[in-house]
């Protein structure tokens, strides 16, 4: 199929992601990027020239953040989805990033036939926050693939982090805090040492919604919980450290 | 050997515990109870007549607290160490208490010859924080059981737990962050399903120094992470919540 790469359709918006000019091309009947990738590319703190995996990288929202924060030599983000993946190739192309970054459409459940092992330092992953069975999926196929276990549950994505990382290779996830307990389980289970956890509350004196975590390959049990992350002051505007995230200097 | 139950040494002291004029006789030469019994008390939240077990109740200090801030139908401390147990039984005389409270000299990892099966509504257990190879063990041997896993892993806690626990039955611990990847661990293998947890922090700018947690006789998976609790303000003072525990209203 030819594609159109410098082309934006109709039902599609450009969001400007606020770092050195790049910009994301969405489409709003799929899955579109929200704060949580903005945290978790924050949170990640890659180090230059990183060889990065993205599982479930969607439109490519992380990858192009990564690029846009930090200077790894490469990232590669997998995505199942034929529409995100080419959205996501369309996004690279976009805001010229073909030199650092590639997608693979494909599956993590397949992840031996896609990349080598022991190859990366460094896998994010943002997965699916709901499983399979629990709340309400009547939304398009595409949407509910990103947000329930539909194709790929927690224990693919991190089996196939701990597949792909070297030693001492770190993942870092995004989830919510139900999800810590199968998170922590499976990750250890998966050689994937949880070292580092931090806290999302959406204001200082709420319980949080989101945790960011990192697991290291092969790494000796000893966690350190961080000092939370809030989003919001009391007046409802964002905290310092969420401007500054969004400021984006260079680490 | 016969006791004075009425007298207190020279070695020994009173803490007032400041709730409906309990106190506590210590000795300072044996562990010490600290703030964290006081959270855990305060944490566990306890159902009207239920029946309790402390698991490694040292001097008494959470039974005693606890028949201060609820009202128990029963409360069994557990506790390895003579001199403790010991104590323990004075401080119930003490406090008038020897209807309510009853002491079981003996080791959790034979909790099968001490107690039935699936009994209790209730466990509460303030564990030894620190690996039994982890830290400068230099101190008095019953010290240094109270706060390393000399006699009783983290393990070897939880399974008690869970075989004295009823269906449903909650297990109420406290721990140190860093420890958080093994409690959650080893209470699913244990089925004792993590439900919620509250981290303590020193002070709100600061990292998680405790964490509280309660888990479920075969609960079904879902976690929540509670508002933090804070200990101090930015000035020192303990915070409205720590004032409140102490204060101790009957809930």
């Amino acid at each position: 199929m030819w594609y159109n790469f410098g082309m934006i359709y109709e039902h599609e918006r450009i969001d400007d992601l606020q770092i050195k000019g790049l910009k994301l091309i969405q489409d709003p009947s799929l899955f579109c990027f929200g704060m949580d990738a903005v945290l978790l590319t924050s949170y990640a703190k890659i180090k230059e020239n990183a060889n990065v995996v993205d599982l479930g990288t969607g439109n490519g929202i992380i990858p192009v953040l990564l690029c846009g924060k930090y200077n790894p030599l490469k990232v590669i983000g997998i995505e199942l989805q034929a529409q995100n993946a080419l959205l996501a190739e369309r996004n690279i192309v976009f805001n010229h990033l073909e030199e650092k970054i590639s997608i693979i459409k494909g599956d993590v459940r397949d992840i031996e036939k896609l990349l080598k092992p022991q190859t990366a330092q460094v896998v994010i992953c943002n997965p699916p926050y709901k499983k399979a069975k629990s709340g309400i999926i009547n939304e398009k196929v595409e949407k509910a693939i990103a947000k329930h276990e539909l194709n790929g549950t927690l224990e693919d994505f991190i089996k196939a982090a701990s597949f792909i990382l070297q030693d001492k290779g770190q993942l870092h996830m995004v989830n919510r805090p139900e999800r810590l307990i199968d998170t922590v389980m499976l990750m250890r289970q998966h050689q994937l040492e949880p070292k580092r956890i931090t806290f999302v509350l959406p204001y200082d004196d709420q319980k949080p919604n989101l945790f960011l975590i990192t697991g290291s390959k092969y790494g000796k049990p000893f966690l350190t919980v961080e000092k939370n992350l809030v989003i919001r002051e009391k007046n409802g505007e964002y905290t310092k450290e969420v401007l500054e995230m969004y400021r984006c200097k260079k680490k």
